[in-house]
């Protein structure tokens, strides 16, 4: 038995409530180490009864397998017992504690669970499980009214640099809907709106007014309320981590200095304060933007209107919440608990740009930006800096890292307006574009489309990926049609919203990447071609009988399994295989038989 | 290497600030895997900029070694990016970034640390450091005032029932301060006080009042001036989990039902609320004890205004939190931002059973009651149920566990008034008990002392661990002198208050332990004999010259090292070693010559 590789604590990430009488047990060990795990629990009241239930090894990255087990209570989950039973593939039995592992079962130092409080239950809100976002850059998306132009606008179409303004308006962006509707999104995230200096508006100078240049409050609510009678919901930029210098607690600074009622609002290093001093903790090293002092409760209570306010007023859907993970925590889980308690439909989404573990824990974020889910396909599709293998342990990584509640809230994105865009990084190939987005689409969580990568828009990073909209004869319908083929399929099939996930194929030969997205409706399996050559590939399937391509409309037969060899071939449910011809940078989209799309 | 040894995460856990300026980073590898490992650290925008620093083993459990760091920055740390170069015996090397180990160098993926907010930085009141508390079950300790007694009083001494009452009041301690002082005590942990029913208090009726049986709110105020006349603290004990069935707001629903204004302060689970029913959550299984929903915004309001209370109006040094991990934990990440920002120097002690990985991250608790200490030295001490091994193992990877600035802290128990007396483990053999005594006394921590031992009473678990205080002449000296031995050693020595700590000895053969407490000032060696036949053991020792044992007075010279093997033999440090006759169940404590005791 691999011993190192064992792990589990009774902490937020391997033991949580789905209900208050719901509890998932999560256990890491080595890969293929162990053949079965069970786990062993009892009411601390009752050791003479004890119960059993077996553990499913659900992802498997280069070094372990992650089991789980989802465990229903007839009451509250209370004052539980437990530890798991580890049978190695030589047969050796261990007892996995609170102590580690043991020849023999002890007769204390067990793990225990205590109670389930309602607010340590996983909540999140229905409607954004796998829903289909769509980001906005409000300035460069669409002009709907030049009469808010501001001074010095650019025509639309010039290539964007740090300080012009191109007329983009949320007028604009109403008049869009119809597009949006038609291309099957969701809910739009939108980059800040509010009063702020520089076209991006990162930097606030008033939380609770629309910045007039892209309209008013009434603009504003009729945005809102368009999307509404379209089904759209909509996510604001909460940008509370940092303010602009013409927020007006700061200028109260500049101008009474050590006197003012906000000096400790901000990070003050040193007086006077000025900015030409860059006497004061800033974000990055963006002296226009101080940054707030989140630990202070008073601004934590100021966050908190402003975030209730346009929920109260406007009835936006939820916030985007800017450097999230660099604001106070104390903020989120207040956030978190005042908002759910009135508004358990909204979401609260965190940026984030590594593995979100602190934010995730179940009593701050719903969902995070998930840069890691870039970063991947970054490294493998489009610059190919890593191998198959690795790409497949690094989202199985991060599925298993989530819980797998989280796991179907990501906030999937390919870029944003703090990247390059995908198809930059894939030097213009947009056959490579192309196996990203069905990726993106068809994998677990939430797919986040970038405004313009839908038509094509390619641009190097910040300002370059801000270009203005391509609304006319540039727009890409190709690509446009690709994006609609994919989210037609992610709406027409269930196991592909929120079905479970498998790896299936990661062969390093022909360089070829399948998964299996499966729910009680049937199974899809997605193949990628990332290889420059034809090839002849196997895949194993679940069921018996005929599969069909549905981007080609092919019948596939499934063959007898024989003796062919496949990763994680202890998924003892594999029925046979069927063999695919793969095209250089080729996807295949298979569904099962019996699969009947939607779920009853 | 033994890849799936090594974790770090940019979790509370592996990296965290102990100033706005100062990071530990900690990493786990492989026990005896990995002979150099180099954290590269730089600022994000300095890429170019990259700094090394060596990372110290500082722990070795059964399976692992851990490694620690402390890094200064010129301002506050942020947007730090960072990998890790380990080496291991073999001389390969490889990088552990946030996607894993690596191979070469990768162009991303790096870990990161944003930003540290104010309330990130782990702090305490540096009182806690290795104070020595002495737990008082008030009851029992002594009986000031006759005029309090409850009626159907027992004379004390009587052999304790659960109904039963002896007398034991406020005034009894306020007599006994003195003796409190010459044994040595710095800190009172007072079972709770407030008007409740049962003899133990648990089941509140008042929170702002003190139980008449006990004395009167005045009779405590000359408790808290007396104990601070003293220069001895005082903790109390919230039970804020549950209340008593006769606590206005649980009467006031038992009353108007589902029309009281208090319904949402308990888990009614259906009505009408009848205690003869018991459909309403309960703590354990005690139908007399209704739990608060402390999930409710309001419940936790009024927990924090008793907490605040006693604080404010009475000068309380802090909180004992009774099975504070069953309470949401919301309640303490506010009470910690509330209390500390008025009140820094206040205590937040929180009851758990296990690991308290939830409760010790540095946004909830100060310590915890650490009942994992207790654990090791019942089943290596008491019981002999582990071997010397796996004691050791146990206590490094609780060191480990925890952070080194909570380590100082943990209110290390070897019983209390929920468990058996550790006499009573231990067969009433008062040199196991001495054994166990010198270890919890010397060992990293704040040692805690239940009312009694000290005077070796012994007892079953509750109720027969709260008998009466033992006053008179069955009183134990022997044990009691031995109790304020190890506590000047404790007080007269740097070095066991707050030195490192690394395990010298763990040899099964002759069953012996022994450790090293060091810091500027010197070393003291402590070395248990667990065997109960007379032995000759080594100890390694890092300094040259003579050592002085200080129960004997008995010199010691230090030999060459020689061919001879340790525990942790690559400890380079080690300058010798010294030969040691130990007895069946006895103790040395060694101190380097140099040693002056106090620093300066």
């Amino acid at each position: 038995m691999k011993k190192e590789a064992i792990q589990h604590f009774n902490t937020e990430e391997y033991i949580y409530p789905v209900k208050r009488n719901e509890l998932v047990f999560k256990i890491r060990c080595a890969k293929k180490d162990i053949s079965k795990c069970i786990l062993v629990y009892w009411d601390r009241t009752k050791p003479e009864n004890q119960k059993k239930q077996e553990l499913k090894c659900c992802y498997r990255d280069r070094l372990f397998d992650y089991f789980q087990a989802k465990i229903i209570f007839h009451q509250i989950a209370r004052y539980q017992k437990y530890y798991f039973e580890l049978t190695d593939s030589s047969g050796n039995m261990m007892y996995y504690t609170a102590n580690g592992l043991q020849q023999v079962i002890p007769k204390s130092g067990f793990f225990e669970y205590l109670y389930v409080n309602g607010t340590d239950v996983i909540t999140f809100p229905e409607w954004a499980k796998g829903v289909i976002y769509y980001q906005i850059f409000p300035e460069r998306f669409c002009n709907g009214n030049r009469g808010n132009d501001p001074e010095g606008c650019k025509p639309w179409g010039t290539l964007p640099d740090r300080e012009h303004h191109m007329g983009g308006d949320l007028q604009g962006i109403i008049q869009r809907i119809p597009y949006l509707k038609e291309l099957g999104i969701e809910c739009i995230y939108l980059n800040p709106i509010f009063e702020a200096d520089f076209n991006h508006k990162y930097a606030t100078t008033d939380y609770f007014k629309i910045d007039s240049q892209f309209g008013t409050e009434e603009t504003f609510r009729e945005l809102v309320d368009t999307c509404h009678s379209y089904g759209i919901r909509i996510v604001l930029d909460g940008v509370f981590n940092h303010t602009g210098v013409h927020f007006k607690p700061f200028q109260d600074v500049l101008e009474k200095q050590e006197k003012s009622r906000y000096v400790k609002w901000f990070h003050i290093n040193h007086y006077p304060v000025e900015p030409s001093h860059h006497n004061y903790e800033c974000v990055g090293a963006y002296k226009w933007m101080p940054k707030l002092d989140t630990s202070n409760p008073e601004v934590r209570e100021f966050i908190l209107k402003v975030m209730f306010y346009w929920i109260d007023h406007y009835g936006i859907d939820g916030w985007r919440l800017d450097v999230a993970d660099e604001v106070d925590p104390s903020v989120w889980v207040e956030a978190r608990i005042r908002i759910k308690e009135k508004y358990p439909d909204k979401i609260l989404l965190g940026e984030t740009w590594g593995y979100a573990g602190k934010m995730l824990r179940g009593n701050q974020m719903d969902s995070v930006m998930n840069y890691v889910f870039r970063d991947a396909l970054r490294d493998y599709i489009a610059e190919k800096s890593i191998s198959v293998t690795e790409f497949d342990s690094r989202l199985n990584h991060m599925l298993a890292y989530y819980k797998d509640e989280t796991d179907s809230l990501l906030y999937n994105l390919i870029d944003s307006h703090d990247t390059e865009r995908f198809l930059y990084l894939c030097r213009e190939d947009k056959t490579l574009l192309k196996l990203a987005v069905a990726f993106q689409i068809l994998f677990p969580g939430s797919p986040a489309i970038y405004y313009g990568d839908e038509v094509g828009m390619t641009g190097d990073n910040d300002p370059d990926c801000r270009r203005c909209m391509e609304w006319g004869e540039n727009a890409d319908k190709d690509v446009k049609n690709w994006y609609q083929k994919m989210i037609q399929l992610r709406k027409n099939y269930s196991c592909i919203q929120s079905g479970s996930f498998r790896t299936v194929i990661a062969d390093e030969t022909t360089d070829t990447y399948g998964f299996v997205r499966k729910d009680e409706t049937g199974s899809c399996y997605v193949i990628l071609h990332r290889g420059t050559k034809n090839c002849k590939i196997e895949c194993p399937v679940l069921e018996r009988g005929v599969f069909a391509e549905v981007l080609s409309g092919e019948l596939l037969r499934e063959e007898d399994i024989g003796e062919a060899e496949f990763l994680n071939e202890d998924i003892t449910e594999y029925k046979g295989k069927i063999t695919l011809q793969m095209e250089p940078y080729s996807v295949k989209v298979i569904m099962s038989s019996s699969n009947s799309g939607k779920k009853q």
